[in-house]
């Protein structure tokens, strides 16, 4: 049997992505990881502040965000042209060959238009399908790929998509082909029992606990879907998941959350 | 001797990227081109209008726009983000694989800061050198790189570049491995004895005649820098250039005007 390579794919949320100090400091660390890897990034709060400033007003449903015509618009150009561009040119200032990609770049990722019976959320996607080879051949080529939340139909329509999703839809598509540690990266050190105390961090959060913590509404509800995703990537190959601050990168010793099932 | 694949790359002016339905057909048409091809895309309109929405002030010197950080940011956000995606999708539904690149991307495109001894022109990039091995290798694998109007220095700094030069130094760069044709498609049907007069297209334009005109102040200043860039490019190794009307793309007998030394 074959010896598969390992890849880390590490997701940044927004509060890193505000912060130019923390993310000079992150894509400095992130640089550091040895071997294969892949970056997927959150968009943070310039989108909304775009917005604002060319006066669109943004529209909930539920307290959700619809991506109208025109905040797709605005989040494509924040999420795919200033992020993006902008970690990529921190990157290669590293000397790390990064090299950003909305879904519809080489067809990397497709999505359907979400298609929910009562509301509709406008253009976000769904990931449907990750073109692994194409990605394989990036990777073996010493790029490391970037990704924005920003996907596409293969019609001609991009697509606003859920960046947790993405890294863990990327996560399980690589596991095919290569031993893949998913790490998700934001302001906090891990999951944490108290969502209040930063030293409460859930060292090992398997299934049966997340089943007991949920059902006792002891999870942080914003934490849900993240765990949910993170389950469920465990479950299609992926083999190792960890969650906490970007400190843990290059420390294996850090303290974060690791999930297991 | 082995004899070079032909590559076609092919620039657009933004008043094609500004009406939807000639890029649409633009696409349409650059889909059909046979063989390797990039395209390169400049800005258009939009840009200014974002500017001018957020309450930018464009700051020019002697008529020359000058790219201050503010402006650096939309410039970023338009043609890598907005309109280089957009153009993606669309070429993705046209079943072409491509793959849209600022020149930091996989450091594909380096450039210097624009040192002028009198005019600060502020984060403008003078292409310094194209990675033509990566680049060969993602043609190789049946990509379609497309180009917008924005490089790096390699340090972390983002810079506004000519598109047309960017299109030239592609070719240059890729005449070393290729026979290059370079194709500047625009409104007009070629470069015209009289601008005012669209059949006065100059068909076969050489050094000889260029000199000529241009010592009779009888070329549209505006074609300058264009058709130095066009003879440049020849003295380099590029093999044909065309400059027309993008229904000249798949049509060999369509009027336009070649490029000759």
């Amino acid at each position: 049997m074959q010896i598969k390579k390992s890849i880390t794919v590490v997701k940044i949320g927004g509060n890193i992505i505000d912060d130019a100090t923390e993310l000079k400091q992150f894509l400095t660390d992130f640089s550091k990881i040895e071997g294969l890897k892949v970056l997927v990034h959150g968009g943070g709060k310039s989108a909304t502040k775009m917005a604002q400033s060319i006066g669109l007003i943004p529209q909930m449903i539920d307290g959700r965000r619809i991506t109208d015509a025109a905040m797709l618009e605005v989040v494509v150009m924040i999420y795919a042209g200033q992020i993006n561009k902008d970690i990529v040119a921190q990157l290669q200032a590293n000397d790390t060959n990064a090299m950003g990609f909305s879904g519809a770049d080489g067809n990397l990722i497709t999505s359907d238009k979400r298609n929910h019976p009562t509301i509709d959320y406008g253009f976000v996607g769904d990931v449907k399908k990750v073109n692994t080879p194409l990605l394989a051949t990036l990777l073996n080529n010493g790029i490391v790929p970037v990704f924005c939340a920003i996907t596409h139909d293969k019609n001609g329509q991009l697509l606003n998509t859920n960046a947790d999703t993405i890294a863990s839809e990327l996560a399980i598509a690589l596991s095919t082909m290569y031993e893949v540690t998913l790490k998700y990266c934001f302001e906090k050190p891990g999951v944490l029992f108290d969502s209040e105390d930063d030293t409460s961090v859930i060292e090992l959060m398997n299934a049966e606990l997340y089943t007991k913590l949920k059902s006792e509404k002891a999870i942080h509800s914003g934490m849900i879907p993240k765990l949910d995703n993170c389950f469920n990537s465990l479950s299609k190959g992926v083999q190792k998941i960890k969650i906490g601050h970007h400190s843990m990168l290059n420390h294996n010793d850090a303290i974060c959350t690791t999930i297991a099932l």
